[in-house]
């Protein structure tokens, strides 16, 4: 059986070494001094590791099963489930105003990367219901939040996204359930939505769609999309629910992993619904919290990769096999896996990766945080920016390092009781769904890199231009700087070839969106690299902290900049050949 | 359904124009024209797609089954393991005095292709065999040979290889099973074998098991290994079958993919077995065909990329999302995938590396030919040098390109009736057996490099070397010869970046394997490619062969050569930063 440790120092660190939250001056955060966040840390970490993790690989065996309409939830999910939700912790960072407690975004990602580690398939019945929470709470009538908000906070009922139709995945224009008026302003609804996560399930007396249709009126392709409030069973005045509502689920669909969550199709019969936000703006409505739904992703993609590389590292310390070249450690048959150069590389690649990635989606969810508490509109731009980065990169790269932790087992590895198949296979999907990662390419240099005039990627620049100035006689950072600084200008080079050609030919742009978005990401990591590494000297010189700890944190950075960062230049090299290799042959050639 | 079309004029094209196979003096091959190569590659390319495919996933849906001590493999296994046999596939390359049909090994590596695109884990079964024929062939005794060769070669008896236990895997000096010698010369076999590969099943009526055992006086570790002969039913004189052996199936692992092959626990007590080669030199013996098994498993890795990418193809093709940006193509309500600049870069990732990979697959192939029919000890010298690379390299991409192809997919390429991820599993397992990955990269490095003084790898830069020189004038090889020279000077820095540190301390050289191999991987690929695209000019200057398949190639090769070979760039920093960063935590520290 897997384990998993709750990240608590690491995550003590990145919050108040690196970001030093309580610094910021937005609601929510004047409370969040060292102790505690460690409470709720440690908190959060008993409950993963003693109660969602334990449920994680019987969870993938057992799966979802639909009987008569009913979906049946792994055992032991419904207990979980009613334990999360009397903690609190579906309710963290909702509005004190509908049962929640107020606190930030931040903290609310940080106990969201421990119940993803531990349980991702499980963690996504509220982690639906949370966006389906946010998009009420943004675009609902009070009446709508009155009925919802707090049912949804406390995940006594929980939420569904329904976006995606047969024919119709990322191009929603295609979409073709439709909505029909009815004279008392509500609407029937009518189609088939597909990829539905928790559409149906056992653990909540109820569940509140949020479906995408089509009103009359609206026009072609997506303008003419309109969202809607679509529960399972209806909601009476009183709050007691009435009628069961003409939504079914129709299949559960056989996943490559994230077996515990129900994968739903979804039928719509005139199923009664209410509109969400203005009429022909549901695309608009549901997109408001993409944000956090993209970031929320990138996290599910790295804690994976946190807790495979958590078991990769034991059984490297505890599996014999073989002897050190550089002499024997040990008394035993043979030595640990550790002592040998390519495993060690191997998992150094992935410690320096989930570090890395950890710092980025706090900056990240603490840029969200700015952005909704204070109306930081710089915070919002640069958010928007990185969103797609912390999404694309962050899932691809996670999904790798469970692969090399996966390694680690060697044929251990492939089989599925011990585990680290089911790391691999989850985190699969964080690559695909809330966007394909070609699809979050396009969004950073289709949109984002020029959004504003260009203002938010100048912005990232002058970020890293200062960090590098303004540290540049910081011994501590020997062997930071320069990687930084050669990787930032392979970056920006990048964004000139674009902006050179893609104007001549937008494709010259598209053929090295990927590539793009890696260079990003590396830069990204690169930067919360050293600025860990200038943390971490900082407390050794304060003479605060652990000093093994401290050490090791400047240790594992060295290791990304020099092992990693040289991916910058192969990055720039592939999006400087253009678009030419990319599209030469006709499709037919193929 | 998956799809999967044989990809024959590739292969000619490989065969004919690149390796120009008629030209090699050696025995099998004076029949080997281009008719004869295309009956031969049409006639298994219909048995692929007509019998093995249609198999593939229900193969890893129903999987093996274990019951009362007899698996059952999937439905129709049985049939189409009788139509494989009854065509004489299973015996291509075996030795004409057991029934073979003695033609070459390449031959033999390209129907493999093939069989394990349709259906890799059908194809384990007499694969597994072919390696038992292959080890027999090698060490038996004339009576062994009769006995065993022909009802090997004709797969009415099947094999295994018998290595790991639970507590030993790469190091198998560490193993426990016994070998007790008998008066009448035969051994009593005591212990537990893990991971046993088509260890039992109902295709078959026999079973040969290859197995590694510890005889007395050998010493200690791996010296003490001999191999032994241990079959199912005992061998009557008469070639009839006799008693049932002391050797059963415990368990069948539930693995990750490859469902449709039985992976065993094997516990042998007391069984019945005769040594095979030299007492003592077991080891030996089980890897004098360690070259062939390696270069079989890369084939597997890419295989599992080739028809990945066949089937991400025809959905890029077919399915309609989004419109280009370059401009409708069609009338339809959306585009095909396939004009979006990143699916198409995605598509020649894919392509320009199933074709390189290929083609470098059938060079080993051929080489492996050469040392065994004309006794080349060059050709013997250069394949053992570039084993590790296919096994390692070709694995590891050809994970990626099916991870790739399932991305084409969206949502669909995560739900398992679409097959996708299917491919991917199935993929993952040739990055792990036959000598995982990581211990590819410590055999290139640590051995591989300077075996005969470091003969080969100069042999090899020589080839790379010689080819930029003598075609630098032809101006069809524009766009290959600087990248290809650029790599080879990145692989020659590594090398002797090892060489001056690595005698210091050898973590310089093994901290930097796993990069070698990738980086050495690159080079190999550029090659094939220049080689290819000089063989397509050829054609097309002398009138031969389709045009737009010649000019395909060549513009498939420019894609690697621009997209791919700046990774080389990449491997080398990391190399040059030496041990250091690798090794500098103490494993307490982690």
């Amino acid at each position: 059986m897997p384990i998993y440790n709750a990240p608590v120092a690491d995550m003590q660190f990145v919050l108040h070494d690196v970001l030093k939250i309580t610094e910021t001056p937005a609601p929510g955060y004047q409370d969040l001094d060292r102790a505690f966040t460690a409470a709720v840390l440690e908190e959060a970490g008993k409950l993963s590791s003693e109660v969602l993790a334990p449920l994680n690989l019987t969870g993938d065996m057992q799966g979802c099963r639909l009987e008569n309409g009913v979906v049946r939830t792994p055992d032991g999910f419904d207990r979980a489930f009613a334990a999360m939700r009397e903690g609190g912790w579906t309710a963290l960072d909702c509005d004190p105003e509908y049962g929640g407690q107020g606190l930030p975004y931040l903290l609310h990602s940080a106990v969201g990367e421990m119940f993803v580690s531990a349980n991702m398939a499980f963690n996504m019945y509220q982690g639906l219901t949370h966006g389906a929470y946010s998009a009420i709470h943004a675009h609902g009538t009070e009446e709508q939040k009155a009925t919802y908000l707090p049912k949804l906070a406390s995940c006594e009922w929980t939420g569904t996204m329904n976006l995606t139709e047969p024919h119709a995945g990322t191009d929603l224009g295609l979409m073709r359930t439709k909505a029909e008026p009815q004279a008392d302003g509500s609407y029937l609804i009518t189609g088939q939505k597909i990829f539905i996560s928790a559409g149906e399930h056992d653990l909540a007396d109820n569940i509140i769609h949020l479906v995408l249709a089509k009103a009359p009126g609206g026009g072609e392709g997506t303008k003419g999309i309109s969202l809607f409030i679509v529960p399972k069973f209806l909601v009476n005045e009183d709050g007691s629910l009435g009628d069961r509502n003409a939504v079914t689920c129709g299949k559960l669909e056989e996943k490559m992993g994230i077996h515990g969550n129900a994968t739903c199709v979804m039928n719509y019969d005139g199923a009664k619904g209410w509109l969400l936000g203005d009429l022909h703006k549901g695309m608009r409505a549901m997109f408001t919290m993409m944000n956090e739904a993209r970031l929320g992703v990138g996290l599910q993609g790295y804690a994976q990769a946190v807790v495979a590389y958590q078991n990769a590292l034991a059984y490297a310390k505890d599996r014999l096999q073989g002897r050190a070249v550089s002499g024997t450690t040990s008394n035993g048959p043979a030595d640990p896996l550790i002592v040998h150069p390519d495993i060690r590389r191997s998992l150094m690649d992935q410690k320096s990766f989930v570090e890395g990635a950890r710092a980025f989606t706090f900056w990240g969810a603490h840029l969200i945080d700015r952005s909704h508490r204070l109306n930081d509109a710089d915070a919002e731009g640069l958010v928007s920016l990185l969103t797609p980065v912390i999404k694309g990169f962050l899932t691809d790269k996670g999904f790798e390092m469970t692969v090399a932790a996966q390694q680690v087992y060697g044929g251990h590895g492939y089989i599925e009781e011990w585990g680290m198949s089911q790391f691999v296979r989850d985190a699969r999907i964080a690559m695909i769904y809330e966007g394909a990662n070609g699809i979050q390419a396009l969004d950073l240099v289709g949109r984002k890199l020029a959004q504003d005039g260009g203002r938010h990627v100048m912005g990232f620049f002058e970020i890293v231009k200062s960090f590098i100035k303004d540290n540049a006689d910081n011994p501590a950072l020997e062997g930071f700087l320069e990687p930084l600084k050669k990787a930032s200008k392979d970056l920006q080079a990048a964004a000139m070839f674009f902006m050179q050609n893609g104007m001549k030919n937008p494709n010259h742009a598209l053929a090295g969106s990927y590539d793009f978005m890696h260079l990003f990401g590396h830069v990204c990591l690169g930067l919360m690299w050293a600025q860990m590494a200038k943390a971490a000297q900082a407390a050794l010189d304060a003479g605060e902290g652990d000093v093994d700890f401290l050490r090791t944190k400047i240790a594992t950075g060295r290791y990304y900049m020099q092992r990693h960062l040289p991916a910058t230049g192969m990055h720039l090299a592939r999006i400087e050949s253009g678009a030419d290799p990319v599209m030469s042959l006709e499709a037919a050639d193929f």
